[in-house]
């Protein structure tokens, strides 16, 4: 994995070279949010798609970054709809300035992603736009289904499917797409990879929901059952409202006052354990896993080509936290 | 006139005929700012920019309708910003929808504007892009330094003019470079075009701020005096400021609890009268007129092909209301 660590720090260099446009204050959020750090997930991936290909990732850590501006720019405007206090353990925009320098800064962001994304070759930049476009629509529209469903009754599985395909897998597919993409890969290539990033978005985000109940403590970083308090509605309460026959059990102990947020977790676990609800998850799971992994053994390429990519993805399969 | 008319119709008509993406709730709001009306300046402007040098204005109209997008966009979030209640007499989209809606609309109203401008010909996309993603963060900058001008005591004149420019003059010159771009004209043309739009932007506004105070209440739509009673800092205040060695009068006059908004809307125009505050701000306007229609003089192309642009423009400058 010094690979990878060698990917990351080209791409923290990069975010560190991006100059504000003036002293204007709507730069300082940008800068905040970037600064925060973060695992750069989204431009490592670009620069695996590429690697695939092509040897010379130097060349591409301008669109790889926008990638990541792009995520930080969904996260600062999700922030103020979600009225999240803190984000990677500090004030959010919204809280250390207001509401409005979230908007507007977060709206400055999302041009410079295209600033970043217009220095492509011209002569893919229509199929990048067209791609990245699409990839930001759908994005936008899986929040919009996120905040919907809280306050729905029911969601059915395949609309929770659908809802974090959208809010997260779409770009992690639309990451790897990129960097093919920008290394002259075949669209076949291209569009197997983006199945394959998209598969593994939905695949991490199940790992989420499972690890949110079934995770160790010790590890977690997060408070074990932290969407059980909250009532989010992941993909463990959606199969056991649809399996459980006494629903309004399950909705007592989400919701009752009777019950201290322990209590709650502890019941709750206890209904989804009855009914096997972790096995379906990681059933579920594993088949995306399973399929990612099928369209990536279909990408032409030399095999050891792929080694990076796999390692990777394996080792963020694995993760206990 | 009637050409402008038939230009309008063709916009409008455009705009119907944009679909929403799917039946997620996110496109409802962008469907009704849109059908709101308006005078469609801007697209108009990119019409009018292309006919300077090619008649055939049909073509053009996705990339046109851009502008309109866009211009649409920051309404909704500088409405979410400002707390607006009402947008062309009707409620604004937080306020009939809420805050999460109106921001999320606005992301995906703005993805649409790149959506239809990725599909000029990719001979001139980089430099479509180029131009417009500067514009978009220069009218980002000019929302920010309105806002912050609220809470500052004082603003010079060359502070309130660059804010202006950048907020509302910078959208009216790409509009026309754009058209000109679209229509291949040189260059210098595309800069010459884009400097009157910028220079006439910066009229409006000033006639703006004179009409606000100055303005016929019969004919003015608003109430009179309108931006002296919510303490706007307009070109007329910030030159009564700089102008008036008794500030402490005028602040009282603006501030005081003592004094009805009817009062008030008298006191301060009786200062501004004294100190001639209309008569400057009159010639600053009809200065930066004048540097307009120089710059638009010195276009090459035939001169009967500028009339349209010249008719509209002095019917802009010469409007009462």
């Amino acid at each position: 994995m010094d690979q990878i660590e060698q990917y990351r720090q080209l791409i923290n260099q990069e975010i560190e070279r991006l100059q504000p446009g003036s002293d204007n204050e709507i730069y300082q959020p940008i800068q905040y949010m970037l600064s925060m750090g973060g695992k750069r997930l989204r431009p490592l991936l670009v620069l695996m798609g590429y690697a695939m290909f092509k040897p010379d990732v130097e060349k591409i850590l301008r669109p790889a970054i926008a990638v990541e501006l792009f995520h930080n720019f969904t996260l600062m405007h999700d922030d103020i709809m979600d009225k999240a206090p803190l984000r990677r353990g500090k004030p959010t925009v919204h809280e250390k300035w207001n509401s409005n320098v979230a908007i507007l800064s977060g709206d400055v962001m999302f041009v410079k992603v295209y600033q970043l994304l217009q220095e492509v070759n011209p002569e893919i930049l229509p199929k990048v736009l067209e791609l990245f476009n699409r990839c930001a629509i759908e994005v936008c529209e899986g929040q919009q289904l996120d905040m919907e469903f809280e306050t729905r009754d029911m969601v059915s599985e395949a609309e929770y499917l659908e809802m974090i395909r959208l809010k997260t897998a779409v770009l992690i597919g639309f990451s790897l797409n990129l960097g093919a993409l920008l290394a002259g890969a075949s669209s076949d290539n291209c569009k197997l990879l983006k199945d394959f990033g998209e598969n593994v978005g939905v695949g991490f985000q199940l790992k989420d929901d499972i690890l949110d109940v079934y995770g160790d403590q010790e590890k977690f970083g997060k408070r074990v059952g932290g969407d059980i308090i909250s009532h989010k509605k992941t993909f463990l309460l959606i199969k056991a409202q649809e399996k459980l026959k006494h629903k309004p059990l399950l909705d007592n102990y989400l919701t009752s006052n009777a019950f201290t947020d322990e209590d709650r977790v502890r019941e709750v676990t206890r209904l989804y354990d009855e009914i096997g609800v972790k096995e379906i998850a990681e059933s579920t799971m594993n088949t995306t896993f399973q399929e990612a992994f099928e369209n990536l053994t279909e990408v032409q390429t030399e095999a050891k080509n792929k080694d990076l990519l796999v390692t990777f993805t394996n080792h963020l399969i694995s993760r206990d936290h």
